[in-house]
């Protein structure tokens, strides 16, 4: 199995236990030995596998936990690291993320997430004229 | 030199090409080699080298192009991989960013770059602001 299926399928276990709102499927995704972080939408960076796994184990806590559905996912595989971009509908809202991983112990292992709003019209082929704020 | 310093040195040069509106030296920063990406904020995830350059020059090339400053950076190693997550100010709104690096030709190039809006109340609480300065 290629490198980069493989970290789809790590990226795709993501986005059950979001959907499973299952915590401990979750914190198990995430790297133990690297360096991890995480982004939600809208919020500041999340540092550290502490605060990182406690903000999941908050937001699937709650029963109004979305789902989450993964669609054009992209892997980019660099050696033993890789990230994947894809898109998140939740309740019918986009979202665009990123997705970083690292090969541990055999598993490619989260090391950091960051997701944020679609803009309207973004449909996934080419870009029309860049308008641009950052 | 730690590579996390060697890291945020990377990403501070990402800020001064894009402040400087000079996309040849932004193109120079992005890796040649490795698979990348680039998901600016509200648009879809852009694919390739091709693409993502060609979008910063399309936006560095207006004389509208805004000035970036970044703050708050924190680097994450992984052995020949990195990521950098800070915020980016710009015209008094305030948006936060990953930037994904790795090592190639003994220099740290960018193969990611994700920014989106940081929303309001978001005080960087576990950071003691000791970002480097262009």
């Amino acid at each position: 199995m290629s490198k980069e299926i493989e970290v789809l399928e790590a990226n795709e276990a993501f986005y059950r236990a979001f959907t499973a709102r299952d915590a401990d499927a979750m914190a198990a995704l995430w790297s133990r030995s690297a360096p991890v972080a995480c982004i939600h939408p809208g919020w500041d960076a999340l540092d550290g596998r502490a605060e990182v796994i406690g903000s999941f184990r908050a937001i699937l806590g709650t029963s109004s936990a979305p789902k989450v559905h993964c669609s054009v996912a992209a892997a980019h595989v660099v050696g033993e690291t890789a990230f994947v971009t894809c898109h998140e509908l939740v309740a019918g809202a986009r979202f665009v993320a990123t997705n970083v991983f690292t090969r541990e112990e055999g598993a490619w292992r989260m090391i950091h997430h960051h997701s944020s709003p679609l803009g309207p019209a973004q449909p996934r082929v080419h870009r029309p004229e860049p308008e641009l704020r950052s």
